[in-house]
Parts: structure tokens; C-alpha cells; sequence
């Protein structure tokens, strides 16, 4: 796993994910005392970073595993990620949900082309079902985060953050679940801008990530359910994301559930973008953590996969209009 | 009033405005039944394509003139581009608003440093106001839309929609209040981008682009308040507008309130941006008008300066779960 990989996973994606613009606004860097850059990786293709690790590995497969189709398991982006990856290369794909995942995640995951079945999360094992599948039909499995491709596709992210704000140095936040997207950022930035540091940014109660780079070694939680920030919710960093993490990354910082909402809400209104909440914690650490922050410039990524609007709504009511 | 100016407009913007991306969604383009490439001007500086109009007038101004402060009328999104473009430029902005525009729309001209003068839209003349003020103070006007420097600065948007969709040809809609987007739009395809036509849309009740075109001359609004399509609302087209107007546009396109409505909800869904009811006519045409529509691609451009939140979450609630 090294940054060269990130360049040609770079060169596979040119043309096909899209390179997201870093907004900002004078009202933001009121809020945080500082500039804040938002790289809005919500406006990439099915909403999310995911579709970049995604794309990633289907292209570096060889030509006939990638013919013989694509499994994956996830309640959310990454499903969205590599239905349309895998639709692109004209392969299908198999998307193993949880039964409870949300109507809407599941109903985009189809429509992309993709064969969902549901499991129950009680009472059945998911890699059972998809060990038997990719068995019986010789299916390829792409992981959400613990696989070099997919950490070099999710990494491109990096290079162009290095290229859109090279004039800056600081710190740079990234909402952190598996740590496919924290991991490769840090990566390409140690070798395009070695002068910005990757900071891991989780919601309270789910800060593994955090408490990991402190005890040196992979941290789990406690619980995977219960928050508004399922998008970044895993068990643990995974084996490959540690080690990258632990070698390049800055301290975690975390944030409060309403923290992410109101930064929610406040990029909704200052910059016209959805960001979901787990998408959202970057943000907020920018904006209300500033006294754990270094650099004149921070950059927030941001991904907005599943707004679920009811949600939304609630938040604007809440956060909409005091700012 | 020609297409050299607005490259030299563009150049101008270089470094200030953003190069706004073009977004797209396959579930957009399933309810079309065509591609739809949408130009995201809500992701501008400000919200909206207005802030390119303010600073390429503030821009070619002499220094004298520049140095001596600038004035304009508006009761929103030209409001706060004039404000951020006269920050930009070190010098004063004195922004006449109607005393009954929205509070966030007063605060947040405010807030970009200008001075706001509230009048009473019932029992004062605007323009007397601004007159009186611009001779005391020595001010220069920068109109809205009818001003050759604010329409090569909007037509920057035009430069862009060429490079970056050269692929395609068919019809470009572009959102029409006075007029000073579309015919800045027009003005650079005609020469960048041959095999695009732009087409103004409006929403019912606030026709007049449209009626101009047919009847060959301006015709006017029977009423200019009402519509929460309000950012584009105008009493007609400008001397400077129409007339480029006439010579290259198609047909204009009516929408309906509750078409822009749910197109905005689609582009919360779909596109993650926020748009206002006037910036998301152009998409809900798209969309909903495709019998009316010619070509493989059609770009749509957008902008949402001022969305209120509780208009919002309304909208959410009405459209948000039905696509």
C-alpha cells in the first residue's frame, strides 16, 4: 500500500468520478475563527467517496474475475458505490442489506442494477450468505475499506485536495468509520503535501478510531447501531487502515450528534450542499472544535450518500435558521 | 455587447469566481428520458451566478469610480454578489432593499460588509432613494441585469457550460428573470458552443420572456410579486437583454410552482445541492417539459442563493419520498 497506487488508481477513475470543488464561506470562517475548506465529496457520484474505492477495484480486477461479477456487503454507500461501478464495466453485482436498512438505500442500490437480498441481522450471518454466493457463482468480493484498491480509489480524494488548496497547510479532517478514506487521504497527502495532516473526526460513542491512535493498537465499540451517523459506523479500523493511520495521522477528535446536525445544517444553508450526518462530523469538528485544531486553513470532507428528507427536515426546523 | 467581452470578463474572474461543476444523476435522467447535465450555480460564491455579474462590473470599473463605492437595488441575490464583490475590491457597497424582503437575505448582505437601506415598498420610489444617495455619495449603480459588464460576467457561465459539455448539443435552459444570465449564455454559446440553443424558462404567471419572444417585443408582468420563484421575478426583460434575446434563443418554457418545487426536492435527493424555487425552473423543464425539449443532453442551470429553511422542509415533506 503505497501512494504510487493511489496515482494509478487516479489515472483509472480520470473521466469517470468526478473531481468535487472545496467550497467555502465568509460565514463559516466567522464560525470557526479560521478558513475552512469543505472538499464536498456528497456531490460524487451516488453521493459519497464510495463510488471512488468502488471503481477503483473493479477496474484493477483482471478481465475475468470482473466478468464473472462483483458481492459486496453494506446498508448503504458502498452498495450504491459498487452497483454503479459495476455498472459501468457492464458486470453485475450482488449487494448483500440488512433487512432494517433503510427503504430508500436499498431501492437506489436496485435501481442501479444491482441484485440485493437481504439478510436478517438477528438471526443470520452475512458472510455466510455471501461465502455461498461468491462460491456458487463466482463472485469477486470488494470490501468497503480493507482492501488496497479500494484505499488507493478512496485516497484520490487526497491528491486532489493537494492540488486544490496547495497554497494551504494545517490540518485536515476526515469523518472516519473503516478508515478507507482517512487512510488514503493521509497517504497521498505524505507525498503531494506533506505540509497537512489527516485528523480523524467520529460522533461520541463511536470513537474507536480515536481511542486507537492513543492505545496504539485497533480499538472496537462498544455498539455499531444507534446514531444518525450510520454512515461512518464500524466495529473497528480495519488491518490495513490501522497501520496507515497509526504511521500518519494526528490525533481523532469527536463530536457531539447534535454538533453534526447543526453542521448539517449549516451547509445547507452557507453552502448549498446535503451532507448526511456521518458526513457531517468533519465539519463540525472544523466549526466548533477549533481550539483542537492547528493550521490557518482547515479542510472538511464532507459525503452525503442517504439523506433521509423527514430527518432533514427536523434538522432545519432545529438548526435552519439561528446562524 | 459581444462575446469578447465576456472573455475578457472571464479573465477578469479568473482566481474569484468558482468554476462551478455539472452534475448529473441517472435517476434524473430516467424521469427525462434524456441526460441532464446540471451547471450548479448555487454552488457559486453567494449562492448564485449573480456574485460573476457584481464583480465583473466592479471590476471594469476605473479606480476612481471603484474607490468611490458602489450602490445597487435588489432584495436578494444581487444584493449579497454586489456585497461580496465590493468587499473583495477593499471598497463600500450601499444595497437599497425592499423593508419586507427576507430577514436572511438583509442579514446576510449585512453580514458581506454593506451598508442596507430598507425602504417601504408601498409609499417610496426606489429609485429616487438611490439617486439622491448615489449623488451625495458620489456611488456608481450596478444594475441587476441590464448593465453589458453584469451580463458578460454571467456569461462566464456560458464559457464554462461550453467547455465542460462539449460533448453535447441541444438545449441549454437557463432560468430568466431579466434576462441578464440567459443572454449572457447566449451570447457565449453562439460562438463557443454553436450547437446549443438556450431556452429561457419562467414559472406560470410571470411569462414575459417567453411572451417577448413570440410577440417579438417586451412585454411585461402583469404583477411582480407572489411566486416563490421571487429570486427571478422581474417586471421584463432589459433593453440590453432582450434584443440578444431575440436574436438567438429558442421558445421559452412555463413551468409550474409545484414543478420547480419537486425539482428542487430531486436535486436535494439526487444532486445533494440546494436550489431556491426561481434557480430549480430550469431543472423542473427538464424534467417535466421533455415533449417540449430537443437534444440527446439538456443543461440545465441552477442557482440557490436564498432557500428558506422552513420552506424547505415543506417542500421535503411534499416531494422528498416520492421519486
Amino acid at each position: 500500500m503505497n501512494s504510487e497506487m493511489i496515482r494509478a488508481a487516479a489515472q483509472r477513475l480520470q473521466g469517470h468520478a468526478r473531481r468535487t470543488p472545496i467550497l467555502s464561506s465568509p460565514f463559516l470562517d466567522a464560525i470557526a475563527g479560521r478558513r475552512v475548506l469543505v472538499k464536498a465529496e456528497c456531490l460524487q457520484h451516488t453521493g459519497s467517496f464510495k463510488y471512488r474505492g468502488a471503481r477503483s477495484a473493479i477496474s484493477a480486477m483482471d478481465d475475468a474475475a470482473r466478468a464473472g461479477g462483483i458481492i459486496a456487503f453494506s446498508s448503504g454507500n458502498h452498495a450504491q458505490g459498487v452497483a454503479l461501478a459495476a455498472r459501468d464495466f457492464g458486470t453485475s453485482a450482488v449487494i448483500i442489506m440488512p433487512g432494517d436498512a433503510p427503504m430508500q438505500k436499498i431501492e437506489n442500490t436496485r435501481a442501479l442494477g444491482a441484485e440485493v437480498i437481504l439478510y436478517d441481522r438477528a438471526n443470520e450471518d452475512r458472510d455466510k450468505i455471501g461465502d455461498k454466493l461468491a462460491k456458487e457463482r463466482g463472485l469477486t468480493l470488494v470490501k468497503p475499506f480493507d482492501n488496497p484498491h479500494v484505499i488507493a480509489g478512496q485516497g484520490t480524494t487526497g491528491l486532489e485536495i493537494a492540488a486544490q488548496a496547495k497554497e494551504f497547510s494545517g490540518d485536515v479532517l476526515v469523518p472516519c468509520g473503516g478508515g478507507g478514506l482517512t487512510s488514503g487521504i493521509a497517504l497521498a497527502l505524505a507525498t503531494e503535501a506533506p505540509g497537512m495532516r489527516v485528523r480523524p473526526v467520529e460522533p461520541e460513542g463511536f470513537d474507536d478510531a480515536t481511542r486507537s491512535l492513543v492505545s496504539g493498537q485497533i480499538e472496537v465499540n462498544a455498539k455499531t447501531s444507534g446514531s444518525l451517523c450510520d454512515a461512518i459506523i464500524t466495529p473497528s479500523l480495519g488491518k490495513l487502515t490501522f497501520p496507515i493511520m497509526k504511521q500518519l495521522c494526528g490525533t481523532g477528535i469527536v463530536v457531539s450528534e447534535d454538533e453534526a446536525l447543526h453542521a448539517m445544517a449549516l451547509a445547507f444553508t452557507r453552502l448549498k450542499i446535503v451532507v448526511e450526518p456521518g458526513g457531517a462530523v468533519a465539519l463540525a469538528a472544523a466549526l466548533f472544535h477549533g481550539e483542537n485544531i492547528e493550521g490557518d486553513a482547515v479542510i472538511s470532507v464532507t459525503s452525503g450518500g442517504n439523506v433521509d428528507p423527514a430527518l432533514f427536515a427536523d434538522v432545519l426546523e432545529r438548526f435552519g435558521s439561528n446562524d
